[in-house]
């Protein structure tokens, strides 16, 4: 198996784009990884995206964007895994590139949100639950995490305020990243007074929607031949799937696709968690910060507020989270997401962070969520 | 790069299935595959779909169809490349087991298209064109494919009847077919009278729309130990892209993502178009029968309706294709078209194919096309 590169990031900002649309948001991110790179032409383009057929009425993405990006012939595929789509596109190219089929890879994700009214934007989210047993009769997405925080702050006795600390550390860290959906300091306060949506889930626990496309440029390391420093490989790359309806699982507390697919890609990259310098989880809402933090070892079952309350979380705590503002502030353009979260790693350890850098990052993980935990793709890299 | 085997195949009927959802149509191709196979659980899962976001409100199929298939756990994943969604999570899996993150794969395709409206339908299936610059100014796929054929009619001089052989064929191979949508044979008269879709297109220019789902089980080639004969592998997979606007393409009547995967898979596998015992292509309107013949070196440009008319494409023809019925009488399920063609082949390659059997058929193409020529998938299988 060929170890795999990343040698060129693309963005565009996180934000109502109502003037630029979809292929034009992907063509951007690629042309700036493309340019990152210093290359010009892939041998084949993975897109992670969720709703362009509901609510852009645009399948057929790849040859799409591989159109207008000006990489025709290049082969071109669209991955859906709901919220997971981004990070799956990655996981697929990154098999690509290990397998030899391809010798250079664009992996993004794009998601064109904000044109749709809200109504018809829940509608499509929801398609990410099981249409026929729990979107059917009603339940958003958003819903369905409520219960699950419903249930936690039950079981295991936690005030409301005490999960403020996951949105407070976002928004202080979205203030230095110009891509970042919202540029707002938020205070304890804020967080209590805020409006409720889906009670216990209330407007600063929830991610904002928004337009965005994110890109990656993947090769093989072996063909680097010493010419980009620092190289930053993907050292581990892995996924598991838990029941699509949350009432089907044994334990609606523990996301064991996220302990699963962070236990292979620990495994791949040969560490433990102590050895993480970051990780860009994924704090769609906040109870899904602390139940990844508890799946992938950082926190015993139930204790993932703790690290919250005991400051470990910063950007000089014991592990860092969404230093460059995570969902809940960089924004949660769906199926880019992920592609957002290991781009903002490969900042961190080439020491492109500017003032949310962590120090000496030498290897961070990234975990994107698809559903409500029942799809987890996760991925850890390494600066060489 | 290791060699990938396919050991064990499974579909549905390509029919109306009123009974039958999505998640069940899935569920029984795979159990049938995994029967076929002698297994019980793989590492992932690729499904091929184009439309059930629009269809049936349901994405994230990856989770459901683990879930629903009893393969919790699994990584799962959709892949969509309009119609050749199917022959992509092919490609996609293949390159998963070459690599070596997996060692063992359900690809598949599935496709619920009865349950909506025929408006709906054509609506949903208008997302495999440009939204912008096609779909919304009221052209619809067939639309586009008509044009492309009006174009070739009159460019190459061909009358509408001469390219009756394609359907001709196509229905007479699916008598023998039990998973086909149509057991109806047709004449030329049949044809000539047939009812106008989109001029020149006519009823049985067009393939029908169909539920269905099918499903192969893949693994390294080294992992068989002799116990499995005959083995079949996959010893090309490739893609490419053209232009998703038929207008944008400097030459309307030359599928270019044909030829340039046709030639790639040719290369992957060390054979020449005369070296193929059977050819499975994408005849969703016979004018792409005769592009793809033409793309993939078996006629000269404008010539392809003469191997009809030579009676080159029947069982016992030069160059075999629809030997189950293709899309015009197996039936186009979208997103699972590609991997019934596989399928097909496998059977054939097995000495499986019944009344339908080419003779000593050693090595066999699939071709899968997604949008009109935009996005095309072609695979060749051997049998060692």
């Amino acid at each position: 198996m060929r170890e795999v590169a990343i040698i060129g990031i693309g963005q565009t900002t996180v934000e109502e784009h109502w003037e630029t649309s979809l292929r034009d948001l992907a063509a951007h991110a690629i042309s700036a990884a493309l340019t990152n790179a210093g290359r010009e032409m892939v041998d084949g383009i993975f897109i992670g995206n969720m709703m362009s057929g509901m609510l852009s009425r645009q399948e057929s993405l790849g040859a799409l964007i591989a159109d207008w990006s000006g990489l025709l012939g290049a082969e071109a595929f669209k991955v859906e895994a709901a919220c997971g789509s981004g990070a799956a596109a990655v996981h697929i190219g990154t098999m690509a590139i290990a397998s030899g089929y391809m010798d250079s890879a664009i992996v993004m994700g794009v998601e064109k949100m904000t044109e749709r009214s809200m109504p018809e934007v829940t509608a499509a989210l929801a398609t990410a639950a099981d249409a026929d047993y729990e979107s059917d009769h009603g339940t958003t997405f958003v819903a369905l995490n409520a219960l699950i925080m419903q249930r936690y702050l039950h079981e295991y006795k936690w005030k409301h305020t005490e999960l403020a600390p996951f949105s407070i550390n976002a928004h202080e860290n979205a203030m230095h990243n110009p891509n970042a959906r919202l540029h707002e300091r938020i205070t304890l306060e804020d967080y209590a007074e805020a409006r409720m949506i889906a009670d216990p889930i209330n407007l600063l626990d929830a991610s904002p929607t928004g337009d965005g496309a994110a890109a990656l440029v993947l090769v093989p390391l072996e063909s680097l031949h010493g010419s980009i420093v620092p190289r930053i490989v993907i050292a581990g790359s892995a996924a598991a799937t838990d029941s699509i309806a949350v009432h089907d699982r044994r334990d609606g507390l523990w996301l064991s696709a996220a302990h699963a697919s962070a236990l292979k890609a620990y495994g791949q990259a040969g560490i433990q968690p102590a050895d993480l310098d970051l990780f860009e989880l994924h704090d769609a809402f906040s109870i899904m910060a602390a139940l990844s933090l508890e799946a992938c070892g950082f926190a015993e079952r139930g204790q993932g507020p703790r690290l919250g309350l005991d400051s470990e979380l910063g950007p000089k705590g014991r592990i860092p989270v969404a230093t460059r503002g995570g969902l809940k502030a960089r924004g949660h353009p769906v199926g880019a997401t992920g592609v957002y979260q290991i781009l903002e790693i490969v900042q961190q350890l080439r020491g492109e962070a500017g003032e949310n850098q962590i120090e000496g990052a030498k290897i961070g993980m990234a975990q994107n969520i698809g559903g409500s935990g029942s799809n987890i793709v996760t991925h850890v890299l390494k600066r060489l």
